[in-house]
């Protein structure tokens, strides 16, 4: 008969092991789940009073190049309008991480434009996306 | 009583004068007008069909990495997916004007990749717009 006098100390140690894998495997996927430092894209669709589109695109305008300017976890901004209806307006939206967002909600800046804009609004839709493919020559 | 006999001269040279103003200015508006030379920005809605994203987006990968590493006036493109449904798709677009466009549609990889897609795509929405403001950090 086979010496089984050592087998269940070694089937011990695996499962010993394979536990500790599967706890470091677990723990990894936790962390990366709940991690918030990776870029964050949206798209925020705004419809504007026709009659204060001026008016709206410069406090936009305004907003965007100083937070561009204060705010190193602001990374980029694309604004543009409808051609054949120029209130409706499509922003794509890049901060640093979710961290770099929140902050910039708080900026002076930030609540002013929300301030200036609150009558000129008159829809707005936030969608949360990510990022499939950036691509671009060396200028732009 | 006053001396007319230079007056009507005098006038028909303002006349000249003014029409040949009128002139200069329509025709310098109506070149502004057909100018395609300006940048041309435009949004592409995309439904895929949900089981087909990966494969959908890896065409589109490709076919914008290529087109920036072959052509010049395909300045910039960004595409995004929808958090809550990735098999919704915006893409901005940025062409060095509608000459650079009209070109990139009759490149192989830009057929390749309608051939391609062809299948997967259930709607596709085009909207021409104005850029209103582009702002990022440097190293964007």
């Amino acid at each position: 008969m086979p010496n089984f006098s050592n087998t269940k100390p070694i089937n011990k140690r695996i499962q010993i092991v394979a536990l500790a894998i599967l706890t470091t495997a677990t723990l990894a996927f936790s962390i990366k789940q709940s991690n918030p430092k990776e870029p964050m894209y949206r798209i925020a669709k705004i419809k504007v009073d026709p009659a204060q589109v001026d008016q709206y695109n410069a406090a936009l305008k305004e907003q965007m190049t100083t937070a561009i300017a204060q705010e190193p976890g602001v990374l980029s901004y694309y604004a543009v309008a409808n051609k054949k209806e120029p209130s409706e307006i499509t922003i794509l939206e890049c901060y640093a991480d979710t961290d770099a967002y929140k902050a910039h909600t708080e900026t002076t800046h930030f609540k002013k434009y929300k301030e200036t804009v609150k009558n000129m609004v008159t829809s707005l839709e936030l969608q949360d996306v990510n990022l499939i493919c950036a691509a671009k020559q060396p200028n732009q």
